[in-house]
């Protein structure tokens, strides 16, 4: 007989029913006995106590649904210390609504954020176990987090789009993709939808570069330029910014994101018209690739098996090809962004792709 | 021994290539002689006498090839009847590249713009069939334009990817979906994706009854909706400004569209959370889906049939079901728009839809 | 206030539930007071008085899900008015729990066989309207099923991807599609995928002018050959048996199919290769096309247009760009079949594709 | 300056049009000469010299391009010691070629059999590269092999499909997948996909666990269960016969494959329907997914590294998620199975997936 908890926190993204799914699975095939309570909305649902209880059934059928039966959302860290507006002390609270429901283990599907309140929590002494999602593929200490591939699928899709299109043309086209801080995810889909220039925020580019690149393929006589741009995307000049004189620029910064001036500047400086496309938060959604549900499902069972095992305080990731528990308060709080160097982006020069670098 | 001449004019779309293969197929599987002229880049090639003679192995295995093998671009008609910057009249030029060639006929796909300039060389003596290519359904005498289906079916992807993604947190979704005069194409993807609210150029929306279709939705515990907005959804105040004074918004307009005026309003009138997704150019890339191709395949193999026939002068449309030659000289330069009073939007309105009218 | 009943039967096909939806949400929008029955597995459902009392909730999120959230079962008309092993009368049995939930009308989701049903109560006394589903688009009295669409989508994709392959190698390949008696798909989906063969029900073939397109193929430097064949395709031999004689040659047919027999055949008089797809019943699954889901939209909102205005006893379909209601003992029966004569089958035989006649 | 070969061998699949664009990009974009010979149809173009000239022109456009430009033929490897029909000795042939050519190297994409070839060539003293494609992923050395995702992607749609329509009706599902000696494929879709049931070659089943598994599910009432099958998926009983008696069995076998047999098995011992779905080919069609595009641009580009280093006699692999040369002498003719002790394998059966053993 066991007893756990799930919740899902921080952006959501693929493979989130997938991966719990694998966890009860794991569980209820193994176990006579188990109970299985889902928290909404995130750690918001722990805090308030706002919880459903779940069988077997919930999670049939879910494996290729996109988003979370359990909804989430954003509860940034350094939050979670200060009492909410009523005087409510966060931590205590979710220690209470845990220790209130007797459970063996709260199993916490999240990102970044997720992860340093779920290591807070294993700290308080819960027993917690943390499955690494994220499109950006940004966690340390796992090669791979579910969603990632996914949200490659689909702005790759975007790119595929734009290149048939853009072969009729003589236009330079721009997809911007997510990523505020690592380029993982706009470097695979740029390099898979063979995108011409990749800029990524661990990149800073040169206008110049971007320019001459653009500039490069019309005299061989290729019509067309696409630019995969990460949202974080970041000129040399910016990167040079003491962090103040960065916030003041984006304060009364009157562009939607940095692609639409990075286009106005591109437009500007070659006179070839420019088109931009926003796939936004369509890269989170729609149903996981196959790649995410094997690795979803895998995570998941690695989860179960943990929880089957009474072992505590880990993140389940994925290092080369083998499924493996990593302590979490080895890996919280790490960011794992691309290198420069990355073979990946050697590559990606070596067949002529700019970094704008 | 037939000689023909094809040219694709205007924004591109899905299914070009197919449309040609159609009628290319059409003339080769019945003729033992056929020379077939390709223009690039729209009426431009045709005015500089840019051409490649094209077998059919050049149309083999292009079905599925989104954009167009010959190029396009924008010549608006109403430069048509003015000299280029080297004195150069286009239409006489145009007439003399097609007289030098001695083509029996020049098939020419576009849209609304490019019909009517293949209209003025039908008023000028050439041998003119149009096929009618956009992804906008605008165009007036054919129940469907080819590039409409594949667009619309990208639209809703978008929209379905947002819906997982919106159904796992508590805010507003808007997607902007193209179409600057006519709303064909958000009010199918609109409906085919499931969104709440559709604004469309034809029905002016009230911002008031925006706001208060998505509080309704929130009062019902819905936590989430969706906006499927045309580039051109237009609100009831700037619809009653004159033409004079709307030019003079936008002339200083800060907004890449108005879908982010949209938002901004939304989002202060409401306090909810606002996210845009703008698919852009997307929409008219990717591979044409099998209901164009169907639809491609037939207008083509009728021109071709029309051709071998020498029947000159026709749109190729379908109505009801029967793909028809329809006189140009009836069709050019009117447009096909989405009535208040069309049944569909009588269908999306007793669903619930709202159009903010 | 109205109750009504739901039920889906025969084969399942896609948009069965996005057309619920839209019924529910058509009526919920404008009425007040609504019950909704839902009877699980077809006709079984309402003879054994099986049945779940459905909310708007249990609609939500339906429009893009494959399969029906009822359940479905093929009931034959013939064995309607046969008692069951317990005696029991059919029909007596669906009229009581009719009867016995005080409804206001039964809608029927299905094709033909499901239609005589349906005709079948209404003559009883029933209030019946009939919503016609099937992915062969053979019923009579409407221009286009729900279902069929989609089909097309998932054939065209078997063919597409079996195009690049053959592509690579000198083979043949056939690709054995749905359709027993009507060939409606297999004619769409073999020209969209671009097909050089089509062999449908309608159209016995000669297999000497099969092998005939075949080596010609081969011999303009073509190095592959892709059929498109229905399930139902017959030779001419076949198709000039009595039907006892057929009868007596299928009872020990050695093959799966019809394809398999052919393929032999085929690799036998041209010493070709050949490979056999057959896509089966994936052709009835995913998530319905957009297409589908706005025709399924307007079918629904349409069949709850009736029942508001208390309209009973008829099928919606669409003819002609509109959705209407057709007195279902008008169509009732009756079978849409492709004539060889139709414009869909000349415009492919002016492209060049073989119908083996 | 640099004299390449490029050849395609075997059965083809996706991605091999990426691999070589990101050979010939890698060097062009690092060399001011380069001349590309590509040998058609595999090693027979080799043998017989017959082949073309390319540019850089012929691999644009092609990184999304399923199939091969080159095409390809299967040569099995035991037949290249055999002189051919005229007596001409292969080996020598090829070598002749290559010489006369003039070539730095020669680069081959193929799976098992082509490697032994091309491991052949290299002892006979050419410069060769290879680089790993196959759907099977059964290539030692190599954690990945390219074509792999692409192929889970459609076998796991093909479930998809499966599973909606499965979902309505109380039947088994039987989805045939590729792979006659190894099972990864079938076991990354069965996962991917939900099957309930996975048989492969690797792990012969006990028909009667498979009943079991079935009976299982429907005594807790889910009504449907889908088997995921290996074409080589094997009994107990027939894995413990002899080769000869094996061979035997199969030399009169009534059944076009496994499924069909296995198929009745369970038909006859639940008395349950059972549908067979065989996608066939489609898993080698299509467009490689965007992981296999990253991998195969990744492969390529270090093949050209090495070309540009003058470092022969490798297969180019990806271990650990690092692109690494391997020494094709140290790989060549071993094969990478699934081994029931394999993590993945242990998962699944965690979560309750039968393997029927």
């Amino acid at each position: 007989m066991k007893r756990i908890g799930l919740l899902t926190s921080g952006g959501d993204c693929q493979a989130l029913n997938a991966t719990m799914r694998g966890v009860v699975k794991g569980l209820s095939h193994n176990l006579t006995e188990l109970e299985v309570y889902g928290f909404m909305d995130g750690y918001k649902g722990l805090i308030y106590g706002d919880y459903r209880m779940l069988t077997s059934r919930d999670f049939s059928g879910i494996l290729t649904k996109g988003g979370t039966i359990l909804g989430t959302s954003r509860q940034p860290f350094k939050m979670m210390r200060v009492p909410d507006e009523k005087g409510l002390d966060k931590v205590e609270a979710m220690k209470q609504n845990y220790y209130k429901l007797r459970l063996d283990c709260l199993v916490i599907l999240g990102g970044n954020g997720t992860q340093k309140t779920a290591n807070l929590l294993r700290e308080e002494g819960l027993n917690i176990i943390h499955l690494p999602k994220t499109i950006d593929n940004d966690i340390y200490g796992t090669d791979m987090t579910f969603g990632f591939q996914s949200a490659v699928d689909i702005a790759t899709e975007a790119i595929d789009c734009i290149h048939t299109t853009a072969a009729s043309h003589n236009r330079v086209f721009l997809v911007e993709i997510m990523g505020h801080k690592v380029g993982w995810l706009t470097l695979h889909a740029g390099i898979a939808g063979g995108a011409d220039i990749i800029l990524i925020p661990e990149i800073p580019y040169d206008i110049n570069k971007v320019i001459d690149a653009i500039n490069r393929r019309t005299a061989e006589g290729k019509g067309f330029t696409i630019l995969a741009v990460a949202e974080g995307a970041i000129s040399k000049e910016d990167a040079a910014l003491s962090k103040k004189d960065f916030k003041e620029k984006m304060r009364d910064y009157k562009y939607p994101s940095v692609s639409y001036e990075l286009a106005e500047q591109i437009e500007k400086k070659t006179g070839i018209e420019i088109r931009i496309t926003v796939p936004g938060h369509m890269q989170r959604g729609g149903s996981p690739c196959p790649y995410d549900r094997v690795l979803s499902t895998r995570l998941g069972a690695e989860a179960a098996n943990l929880i089957l095992k009474e072992q505590y305080g880990y993140m389940v990731g994925i290092i080369n090809g083998k499924v493996k528990k990593v302590p979490l308060g080895e890996v919280a709080g790490k960011l794992k962004v691309v290198s420069p160097d990355d073979q990946l982006v050697q590559h990606a020069k070596l067949i002529g792709i700019s970094f704008g670098d």
